[in-house]
């Protein structure tokens, strides 16, 4: 195969400094003038009125006071007339997978938002396909009209077998491989088994191994206080799941940096407001912050972009050029690439973002080429967008569900305890009740009030098990819904409260070979098709955009109070307080399965998190249906 | 030769994160716990009361709460009373060699000044040796008590063979060998030829290629805002030569790190308290500044170190912690280091210092390992140093004079335009004074007014040069002064009225083979003996100190203004505005050579940098005497 070259590539620093210097220094014209600036200045964290940026090569040659270049001097000429000239965006912290497209088509979305450079950790597509997908899908990077680096997924599966069952897995072979194969393998993504990093488990620290010896960063991923001085210990020095202004502030101290993750207002994706009270009302310094998206569903990506987390950032108390440094040169920094890009001076990338007044993005600029103007896509972009990567035939096959028909499991008659996924809003952590009643009370409230069930369907093919639980406070008054999306491992979730529509939307997505659909009765309300892995469509933004809000409107329409994202993170078993996985119900600080029901009086029990129910020590898992 | 252990070396991160976690984990218990300790954190900025320190393996396992650890926990415990616990001090940009010591002898002064970590540019032995001298020099810090990481020289020598001529140079290859054989090189040094970097000279930009496409910072030393586009587009993104808040700002602007350097108050080393008004009067962030110390006599280095820099930020309107973390976090952040040191966070190494209230320091722990103790070298630390290396004996013999006697020009009749180099207190920049006068004149000014002879004698065996200039304002009222140390090349200089007493110097250097002296009649009244390259002594700090106080106690007495390591720079020729070099009088921001003097209305005159004098285009030196 023809390697086809990175659209809108800029040579390497090292073979550009002459020819820069030269223009700097007046001796050389450059290819493009930026009349009329002011620029935002993220070092200083000033706005400098009256500039004009030279541009060779697809870098910043000079940035000087307006007026000091000869008119027609450069190739080209843009005027800028008197707006704000920032460095483009840097996200250091995506899942691209979330946005349910492939990267070309997420560059797209990404440039609309003054975003020029991401990394990505594509440990979504790894849970499906192991280490082909993430090549796959850095082909598919390298492919895009956008700067992409990869944090190599560390965490593949999320936990361990005895926990879930992925399609594939990330070992520390894997990880090295990515590191010496791929230079945009600049960092280890998430580390996510906080437990067992804190715990010291071998295979876990060796991964950790691969990337600190390389001198690469390792990203993290924590909640609990008790677990953060393990985590630093371990060489982890990010994290993006900060909710608290006392925990950001702990992992400050602990020597992280903390992604401000923004996100929709009433989704748990948004900790940005109370995270960034560690600035605001704790006082600490805001250099070691930056801000990120982590996830975006399509529809989300388009309204609620990296641009919008730094205008919320403002809005709590940041000044606007400190809030952009957020966003652009803080996240250089902490990937050693602020030399590179990050900033508007000379010998960085022309990555640029002209702004309004009010940091709305109106035009962006990859390597010194215009790619959005006025919010819209340019021809060089649209010609790029047109040429975007294929995946190879065997990523469209991963559906692989059990052949048997959904039968949950027969309650019990007398007294038991249950334990219950009990949603509360704004959603990512799932509480762990525990309840004791009798299957009939159960069965009645399934009738009669807001319980619904929950299975997680294997769907790599490999153990054909179907665990069930009881989901509470999800909202769902009719039909079924159902996710290719089951975080991490991607096992296929279906929730509802009667089996033939739960039957329906799970054979839906087999069908389709992946998405996530709504059900009432024997109708489909809606369907996102996801065939790629199960996990992404092959369209363009836009059309998976309004797809995914036509789901949207069935998902309310059925009464889910659950956003779909959040209903993706129930088979997440590493975000406590209880999940649901192929194995069966997970409580995650333990790290151990317990069973749907089990004897109210059990002997061994124990005091779960929030201490006011008494938890039984596991015992073989009755929730899990076997073949 | 048995490769030796370097003293107080602690195993990478990669091999010890599960040890860590175990004791962050309160699993396993720490080899050290610091007791009652107040900790100073640069990632907040902010001082933690009330914590303890868990230690392993030379590494901090976790920063707790007061009483966290149950008694006698740790294998050993230090309780510091209440004390300042900071993360070890980190120089960004240091030049051993100013020290007249080795690297094991300046770490013992480092140690006791805070300091655990310095990034040396050698580029001063390089000057006289080479690569070998740059290699023999990293063999030293290998045995060193002290982290010490090398930014490989990048301009030996400083200019070119038309202008100066050095004992060793640095090519591309050498640069690329130094990267690629010795993981302690880890940026490019201090690239100073900042008029060759402008004009895009092919030779610099290849060496500036052989560190940016390996991924590795430049470091840079610029003077003049007409530079600072070209200079930073060329890669270069930090320096330490900010004289003024305005250039510093502009410098910063431009995406380079600013070095606020801090020294002897009444030297020009001591550039912070203009520099830094690029924060306090102008208002930029202070996160890409750091402090350093650059170059310090060994006298001025036990009671000018980066711990009283760092007093002199808060001095001058820092906090506390903010000051602190421009000398801990900030460089090793700048080097990408933030992982491995920096901060007292686990992780991180244990290189931490007790500080007193005021900020002064009381202890050095170097990995875990108290090596300073109220101020003393501990046991441990004596013994390292009595192991410390010894250059081999060709370093030893780097003195080899013109064999003639010294015998300035005969000065003509009529009247000339003479070229002087004109001291202006503080002294780092010489003015360039153009004087019209007749011989006679400048001989009764050199008997009677503060004018005398420089010469500067090729000292490598190579050219037997010796050029001659005359020194306006230096103060000298009798006998000489002479020094090996001549900056960069190293040729000798020498200062005097009469050309006896210049001939004693110079003969006194050359048995010693290197050094400092001052003569008057017949009299040696100090001298320094530096048989190392003709730079360094091989004797400890202490014993170099007192020899340097006695030999600037008769500087003093015989009545120079300038100081002696001021002094030392009047042959380097990257600063401007005049230098004499070997080659004779160069004029720096021109890059050109000029003679002592010439006809007063020379043909093609040209006006000077300042303006005020017509100096003309450059003759045949007059002032440069061959063999």
């Amino acid at each position: 195969m023809v390697r086809q070259k990175k659209p809108f590539a800029v040579p390497p620093l090292a073979k550009m400094t002459r020819s820069l210097a030269l223009v700097a220094s007046g001796r050389r014209s450059p290819d493009l003038i930026l009349r009329a600036a002011r620029v935002l200045c993220p070092y200083t964290e000033a706005i400098l009125p009256n500039r004009e940026i030279w541009i060779l090569g697809g870098r910043i040659a000079a940035v000087k006071p307006q007026g000091s270049a000869p008119p027609r001097w450069g190739r080209r000429e843009y005027d800028v007339r008197g707006g704000i000239v920032a460095p483009g965006l840097i996200d250091p912290h995506v899942h691209i997978e979330s946005s349910m497209v492939g990267a070309c088509a997420y560059a797209e979305a990404a440039l609309r938002n003054g975003t020029t450079t991401i990394f990505c950790d594509s440990h979504e597509i790894a849970n499906v396909l192991g280490r082909r997908g993430i090549e796959w899908m850095l082909e598919d990077a390298r492919r895009s009209p956008l700067s992409i680096f990869l944090t190599v997924p560390s965490t593949v599966p999320a936990t361990n077998d005895r926990m879930e069952t992925s399609g594939g897995r990330i070992d520390r072979h894997d990880v090295a491989r990515l590191f010496d194969r791929f230079p945009e393998a600049v960092a280890l993504g998430e580390k996510m088994d906080f437990v067992a990093v804190a715990a010291g488990h071998p295979q876990t620290h060796a991964i950790l191994g691969e990337a600190l010896r390389r001198g690469r960063p390792v990203c993290g991923h924590i909640y609990g206080e008790e677990f953060v001085a393990a985590y630093a210990a371990s060489g982890i020095t990010d994290t993006h799941e900060a909710g608290e202004g006392k925990i950001a502030l702990q992992m400050l101290q602990a020597g992280m940096w903390i992604f401000l993750r923004g996100g929709p207002p009433l989704t748990p994706w948004h900790s940005l407001p109370k995270a960034i009270e560690a600035v605001s009302r704790l006082g600490a310094s805001p250099k070691r912050l930056c801000v990120c998206t982590d996830d975006r569903d399509p529809d989300d990506l388009l309204l609620f972009g990296l641009d919008w987390v730094v205008r919320e950032a403002w809005r709590h108390g940041l000044s606007q050029p400190l809030g952009w440094s957020l966003g652009s040169l803080h996240p250089a920094l902490r990937f050693g690439l602020d030399g590179e890009m990050g900033g508007l001076a000379p010998g960085r990338r022309a990555d640029l973002v002209l702004l309004d007044d009010q940091g709305r993005v109106r035009n962006t600029w990859l390597g010194g080429e215009l790619l959005v103007e006025e919010g819209e896509s340019t021809p060089s972009l649209e010609k790029s967008l047109a040429a975007r990567y294929r995946y190879p035939r065997s990523a469209y096959r991963t559906v692989r569900l059990p052949r048997r028909r959904l039968c949950p499991p027969r309650l019990p008659e007398g007294m038991k305890r249950f334990h219950l996924l009990g949603i509360e809003p704004p959603g990512i952590l799932v509480r762990h009740r525990a309840v004791v009643a009798s299957g009939h009370e159960i069965l009645r409230r399934l009738r009669e009030e807001d319980l619904c069930w929950l299975a997680v369907l294997e769907r790599h093919g490999k153990t054909a098990e179907i665990a069930w639980g009881l989901l509470e406070g999800f909202g769902l008054l009719q039909g079924a819904v159902a996710s290719s999306v089951g975080h991490d491992a991607h096992n296929l979730l279906v929730a509802g409260k009667r089996v033939e529509e739960m039957e329906l939307a799970a054979r839906t997505l087999e069908s389709a070979q992946g998405g996530v659909c709504v059900v009432a009765g024997e109708r489909i309300l809606a369907l996102v098709e996801l065939p790629v892995a199960g996990l992404l469509s092959d369209r363009r933004i836009d059309e998976v955009a309004e797809a995914m809000r036509r789901l949207k409107a069935a998902w309310g329409e059925v009464g889910c109070r659950l956003p779909y994202m959040g209903f993706n993170l129930l088979s997440l078993s590493v975000i406590p307080e209880i999940r649901l996985t192929n194995k069966g119900l997970v409580l995650v600080p333990e790290m151990r399965l317990v069973p749907l029901w089990e004897e109210s009086r059990a002997k061994g029990a124990c005091r779960n998190r929030r201490g006011d129910q008494a938890v039984p020590k596991p015992t073989p898992s009755s929730a899990s249906q076997r073949r």
